[in-house]
């Protein structure tokens, strides 16, 4: 079920080459990359989610409210990361000259599906 | 020569309240934050200082090219951090009414200006 969630918001956007769904433990739960890639969207996944915990916890320390989504821009790529449980998120990876607002767009519009199937 | 930039950043972007340029080690340079409110944004930097740091070092792990960008959205503000050299980044606090894409815009352009007086 969450591979065709996950495959929906990779092929809906525009340079989107991967998306996973992923505990803050770095233990992933299901994946989606178009075939041509050879990414090892796991490794991504699993560097990122220890960051991710640490800057919801520096979020609450700061008193600025929960973590909802953190965007990382590099020389090459887009990594979209949603929060979706206090346990679990999304990532999505997008290519530079992708679009990085309608991945932001659509993971939040596939977040409450993805909440709904981890209930 | 930082406070005016930072100022212009701030004052410019819709929702914006304050900036602070800052080492990775957590120590600030300069900061501009708008009279009313009374945010320690020394506080934020130094508790995202550090994350940005090892955001910026899985980025380099996983060969995605260099850090340039790092958007945290939480239930109450933005924070959008943007690498400036490998020691120094200016983070840009946004309230969530706020306009986000404008801050980017600014953080962006005003980061030549930036770069040339940390030199």
């Amino acid at each position: 079920m969450f591979k065709n969630i996950l495959e929906t918001i990779v092929v809906n956007c525009s340079g989107g080459i991967g998306a996973v769904l992923m505990g803050y433990d770095g233990i992933g739960i299901d994946q989606y990359v178009i075939e041509e890639k050879t990414l090892d969207l796991n490794l991504v996944g699993i560097e990122y989610s220890n960051v991710t915990k640490e800057i919801a916890g520096a979020a609450e320390i700061l008193n600025i409210g929960k973590l909802q989504e953190v965007s990382i821009k590099t020389e090459f790529y887009y990594v979209i990361i949603h929060a979706l449980t206090d346990d679990y998120f999304v990532a999505l990876m997008v290519e530079r000259s992708g679009n990085y607002g309608q991945g932001r767009y659509l993971l939040m519009r596939e977040s409450h599906a993805l909440r709904l199937g981890l209930e």
